[in-house]
């Protein structure tokens, strides 16, 4: 399995359905991806079966500001300036990338990445879709060190945090990419291959790809709605429209869907973070964090991020269930609504 | 030679005197010296000819904001860490701490720096004096690489930057120590013992022991200055009042001072920023920059800081010899009177 060309565009479609409306735009990721791509040639897709034990998978990813990330998109030869400081300090040479996060821009940016550090991507990701914070990761409860914390920007500029606990590694991390202009990229939790085997959540790329390849074969934007959540055991929540939303990053503000067409009499309250985090019906709980709830755009079939939806917005939501290691007692403390100051139980999205 | 006891509060004062009115004052990190020797005992002073050649020298300095600094002390174990950091990374022992800056706070400090790392002191500075910025050590001249700059806080956090040019890797360094609580140690131009001979200025922890016991010998405030004078090839420039001063931290601003008793009718320009930069009377310069202007107030006896200069202070000014180093055009490139902003030429202290 290759990244390339139109693979590409389907695979940011499918990492913007799996963002849940977090993790930022896959749009504004595509060049960078295809671009890099242009330049190496197409990027390698690979099983953990396929390489030694013994080499080390490095998770990569953006930090920093998205609004000056949009202007300063950097080289990704900042990947490269990390992967050599990365097997300077282990001492083993890195063979595989780890997309951290899935969803959206992180996880098509993943791509031009991997394809300026020279590596192939394991067919994995760290979150299975989108998250915000730096230990909001799979490796995490596998109890994977997070450390180094090995920051670049695009000027091979090189910086390795070592802190114990994970706020503190955090805190210095975006301190060190506030010097570097606010936009930089970093890796943390670098692992074994073996260490790999059960602390990722696997297949996360193939799933992206299968997805955008649905919504391309779809005839509408409610067909492919259909078709994803038939075949990844999600459930199609309503057609609608966006009555009402106020989206302000960072905190959960209540938006309002107002169904349509067949959905018409039903009235929606969608929870929007940095992704969006509960949809509820009459005080009943229809889905929530960590399980995935996606908005279409019956307009444009793009998956709206959570800071996109506005009034008016004809949309289908959807939801699908979020990897296992999510819905046990740990994931759930770290990533169930509670860890979004949502007062909602969580209730698992099971197919109809 | 060893610093303890009243041993270390005379070299704090020839701190302050070397300080040129810079660095802090030694009166602030006095406390932390005379606690850490407590607790580790007296801290050895070497000669390189004592040290393996192929041993580390670490530089150790606090970084950050002084205001912060009289609350946040600190503990000095940061240097340990620092310590550890640094043998990881070269892949050898370090062998002997050297004191970055002579003048004031941080010649003084970094006695409780090498106490509790466990090192000795290299009788040898990086300044000779006290300057702002990271790269004006005598190790830049010497073109020792100051990479990688490893910092911690005393929490046992450790950032390790790596960057070209001096400019960045002291923005990201000021970046980390802001992501620390503004408070934090820093080590860089980490060299062997064979590398620091010639790259580092040698004799500066005797030369402040020296001054501190020419103070404590002296009769008067004035005596001492001119015993110091005498001592180290400089000059008595006057006793006087300061008679205008308003320092503005961080840029070049006038005081005046009027002479009193033998100098009574004279009126001498003092340019004051970080340090005392220039004296000029009548048009004609005495001394400025890179050579070192010692402002002592008469009633303490102490060497007064360029922030701490107020209308009414008695004063006794002196002006040493800097180094040789900064007296070389590549050194007053870094460090002469136009480096700090200042539109005159400079004319060495000659003795009289």
């Amino acid at each position: 399995m290759h990244l390339a060309g139109g693979r590409l565009r389907e695979f940011a479609r499918g990492c913007d359905v799996l963002g849940g409306g977090g993790g930022g735009q896959a749009r504004y990721a595509l060049p960078l991806a295809a671009h890099a791509v242009e330049l190496t040639g197409p990027v390698p897709v690979v099983q953990a079966s396929e390489l030694p034990s013994d080499g080390l998978v490095m998770p990569c990813s953006f930090l920093g500001a998205p609004a000056i990330g949009a202007e300063r998109i950097g080289t990704c030869r900042e990947a490269a300036t990390i992967r050599g400081h990365v097997e300077r300090h282990f001492g083993r040479p890195v063979v595989a990338m780890l997309c951290n996060e899935i969803g959206g821009f992180h996880g098509t940016a993943s791509v031009a990445l991997a394809a300026h550090a020279g590596l192939p991507m394991l067919d994995a990701d760290g979150m299975g879709r989108a998250f915000p914070g730096m230990s909001r990761v799979s490796m995490h409860l596998a109890g994977v060190s997070p450390e180094p914390v090995v920051l670049a920007d695009e000027h091979d500029r090189v910086v390795a945090v070592h802190a114990d606990g994970d706020g503190w590694l955090e805190r210095m991390a975006r301190s060190v990419v506030v010097g570097f202009g606010d936009r930089g990229v970093s890796s943390e939790y670098v692992m074994t291959v073996e260490q790999a085997a059960g602390a990722v959540i696997d297949g996360s790329i193939a799933k992206a790809l299968r997805i955008g390849e649905l919504i391309g074969e779809a005839k509408s934007v409610a067909d492919a709605a259909r078709a994803i959540a038939a075949e990844f055991d999600g459930v199609v929540i309503a057609e609608g429209k966006v009555a009402a939303a106020l989206p302000e990053p960072g905190r959960p503000t209540p938006a309002t869907i107002e169904g349509t067409g067949p959905d018409h009499g039903r009235t929606l309250r969608l929870e929007v973070g940095h992704e969006y985090l509960a949809v509820v019906e009459d005080g009943q709980v229809l889905a929530t964090v960590p399980d995935i709830i996606t908005v279409f755009d019956t307009y444009t079939g793009e998956a709206l991020g959570a800071g996109e939806l506005r009034y008016g917005h004809r949309v289908v939501a959807v939801a699908l269930p979020c990897p296992d290691v999510w819905r046990t007692p740990a994931g759930l403390d770290l990533v169930g609504p509670a860890a979004f100051g949502l007062d909602l139980p969580y209730r698992p999205v099971v197919a109809p």
